[in-house]
């Protein structure tokens, strides 16, 4: 983790001066996450850029940010399951279909997703997930319901809520002797992560990941790769794109729960 | 895990037909945990035998058994520290003292041993450990003397204890982005572990473990090995020795808290 750069939604300035490098009319304008993506250039500090393949097509390969890499590397680089191996998924959005594009990237043979809501489960099997879980549709613990399927437990788990109910079930759904959850949702600030130790000491393993363990100068690139190649799909992640102008329609669609990811076209 | 043979104390009989081999004037004697040990000849299942070194001494390769194999394996097999780490020690009792081993044996730079006890401190010198702490002597969170200690915390940390709160430390004293826990004290029932999620989402990873996650058929063979080559000490686990006739001496020992070790010697 790098202190100097760590995420910090509070510094909207450069790190040097401690100033902002835009303006209008003379008011400046802050830093978002010292990324200040939304223009066609712009300033940041050196750590903070990528240099990723020229080929790339910036309008797919954009949406390798934040949500998407920490899904997709949250599996491939922490939970890591083996070809054949079961992975639930907990949370079907834009992040958990990340993992779970993740999952058959790694030729998951069961992937059991988790989710609430259950008209997300049509979606979901275009990134690769095979079986839907409702936990409103039966009346004890998720975790049972998945030990049940699968006869002890999955192989990894991957929980992509925030919720601490779901990270609780993602822990206590793998199979004792050598499972992995990984947690990826940020969780609210008063949670308390609890479950009983023996739980650990059956030689399972809990684990968390940040941007999925990617770091981001060195690791993007060959991510990016990984889509140049087609082992990696992008395309059905962007269900809309809408011109600079028409920036505020993307965040209608965000608010409103439509769809996966909008891509802003800062050619218009 | 296996299911056949796993830990369990319940069951006093053979497998095969549900009796115990041993009696005295007709009244069964049970086996205890499979093993029944106290004697020059044993019958047990055959997934409990496994075949060590003809030449090892078994009056110093016997301590290799459930808590000492699990403090070692604890720290060797699941902390895996490399070589330079640091390494922190839950619990100075014997399984903790195998678990410094371990470290030690590893190349571990720094090994800080934490008990309430500190007259157990100059015994675990010849462990490896390295630096002492007393949660006693501080008004602050063990986890917050080692984080200051360490420079943001120690590498590995292995939980000795069975103390709830002592795992909870063990997790929150190892470094964000790095860090593994491993816990292997056995917990009260009721015991929850609770922890704030971002320490995971932080990189850090829990685990726990069984035996130390050795496999004792055919892992056992080879850590009798280790100590054949003079890697691993055993001889200063064993500070008392009795004839099978004085077996009691030991249980006074054991219930005194004196020493680590009591070899039964079977051949007196």
């Amino acid at each position: 983790m790098c202190d100097l750069l760590r995420i910090n939604t509070d510094r909207g300035e450069m790190i040097n001066d401690g100033k902002s490098r835009f303006s209008i009319n003379g008011k400046p304008i802050y830093h978002f996450l010292g990324t200040s993506t939304f223009s066609e250039y712009t300033v940041v500090h050196v750590g903070q850029v990528a240099k990723i393949n020229p080929e790339a097509p910036l309008d797919k390969v954009c949406v390798l940010s934040c949500g998407m890499s920490t899904g997709f590397g949250a599996t491939v680089n922490v939970a890591k399951p083996k070809k054949g191996q079961s992975v639930a998924i907990f949370g079907l959005g834009a992040v958990g279909l990340a993992a779970a594009e993740g999952a058959r990237v790694s030729g998951a043979s069961r992937i059991i997703g988790v989710d609430l809501n259950p008209s997300r489960f049509e979606l979901a099997k275009n990134f690769g997930v095979t079986e839907f879980v409702n936990p409103k549709d039966h009346n004890k613990p998720v975790q049972e319901v998945i030990a049940e399927m699968t006869g002890g437990g999955v192989d990894r788990s991957v929980e992509c809520t925030g919720s601490i109910q779901a990270m609780i079930s993602a822990f206590e759904c793998v199979h004792d002797g050598w499972g992995v959850a990984v947690l990826v949702g940020v969780p609210n600030k008063d949670d308390a992560f609890k479950t009983h130790p023996v739980n650990l000491l059956n030689e399972r393993t809990l684990k968390g990941t940040f941007f999925g363990n990617y770091k981001p100068r060195t690791d993007i690139p060959a991510v990016v790769e990984r889509y140049m190649n087609k082992e990696l799909e992008l395309d059905k992640f962007i269900t809309h794109s809408v011109p600079f102008s028409e920036i505020n329609k993307a965040f209608e669609y965000m608010l409103a729960g439509e769809g996966l990811r909008c891509v802003i076209r800062m050619d218009a």
